[in-house]
């Protein structure tokens, strides 16, 4: 998978890029990633990329131009028809299932933009997906991406490692994580729960079933889609209901 | 306000602390952060963080021992009670709300685990707060704490300039933002709305908030309070519901 990113701070993305799963990807030859500040495509004088708004109000918005100029020539260089991605407020809000999706692709690109609104015709002419990963308000779209891309990559086929991988990912499965204790068994005082020292392990599976349903039921009842729930586990959630 | 940030990675964090609103912050001695490398806390040989889960299983746990030691440490130069907060998917959705709730705080601790499970005891026994960004699955806490961290500096006083503060944030009103236009009028054809261009400040008003509802609408049904819109607002709703 190939990432260009449209930003004024490309200096913002070095320390994440760098570091754990994203970098391991990239020196695997699993992702690779360009880092384009799209002020290189201004055509004035100034280097502007933000104008007034028409209209009238507070703060700047983004020019068509620079933005435009710069997504067709990331685009010319590519195979794949790419998806371009927009990080914003109004967009669809973020979720696994986008992120698999997202995963299937062969060339994403990214706009950040940075404090201003994007002119309209951005997302009306350009963009293919609108994303927001989030209902809070943030100082730009470099966040965002880095989230979406750091989600997606580790989906990539060899990228996670056994020690990395989680088979019950929270969110693939529609509910929490059980609790998890390590060693040592008795830490201060606090101790693990004596079942998950028992070496039972019907039981322990149980427990932990139990638990993360119990979980999920107090802390997200609206992930819960109670369809894919076992009957045994529709029972347990009724007793927690009820309990 | 300070941030003590516990991570194994914290080179991460140097593009995003180093770029725009952030460093503006920390030059305007506004915000002040420690990248605290919890392993530096270990008491083994090994240096070892992480350990396998009591009733077995796939993946590693973080131990309690360097986590209660290092919060233990830096909240011991604390004059203010620290918030704990603790990064995963298990959190409770992270909104703007949380957000404004947290920029009044005078010190943030944020524990960020990175692919291993957290020892429920640091759930249990040390945390204030548990936070999720988002219903999708990271690599690590890390980009989750940048993007808390962000969202609530912005918010701090003196911290954004004019030109970076929009008044008319999305969740701070309950609406997604009306379409923004920028010059040129034409761009290869695509022209701004007649209406922006026309001078009548009254009707240009009207435009931008039915936009607004409509997009809200249309997007994100999910966002609008209707006891908070005007008898107005309710109305041009009305219309879009049944138009």
């Amino acid at each position: 998978m190939h990432a260009d990113i449209l930003t004024l701070f490309p200096e913002m993305f070095t320390g994440v890029f760098d570091a754990s799963i994203l970098k391991k990807a990239y020196e695997k030859e699993k992702f690779s990633y360009n880092l384009v500040n799209f002020r290189d495509y201004t055509e004035n004088k100034h280097n502007k990329v933000d104008d007034y708004p028409y209209g009238g109000g507070a703060g700047m918005v983004l020019t068509p131009q620079p933005v435009f100029d710069a997504v067709e020539d990331v685009t010319k260089k590519s195979k794949a028809k790419p998806r371009v991605i927009l990080m914003c407020p109004q967009g669809e809000p973020y979720t696994q299932k986008k992120a698999e999706e997202l995963a299937e692709e062969e060339h994403l690109i990214f706009i950040c933009g940075h404090y201003e609104g994007y002119d309209e015709r951005i997302r009306e002419h350009l963009v293919t997906d609108e994303i927001s990963i989030g209902d809070y308000v943030l100082t730009g779209g470099e966040l965002g991406a880095m989230v979406v891309i750091d989600s997606v990559v580790r989906l990539l086929p060899d990228v996670l490692g056994n020690k990395e991988s989680a088979p019950e990912d929270s969110f693939s499965t529609g509910l929490l994580e059980h609790p998890h204790y390590t060693r040592p068994a008795d830490f201060r005082g606090m101790r693990v729960p004596d079942i998950l020292l028992s070496g039972d392990h019907a039981k322990i599976d149980a427990w932990r079933r139990k638990e993360s349903l119990k979980r999920t039921s107090e802390r997200r009842r609206d992930l819960i889609n109670e369809d894919a729930l076992s009957e045994e586990e529709r029972k347990i959630l009724n007793e927690l209901y009820n309990g």
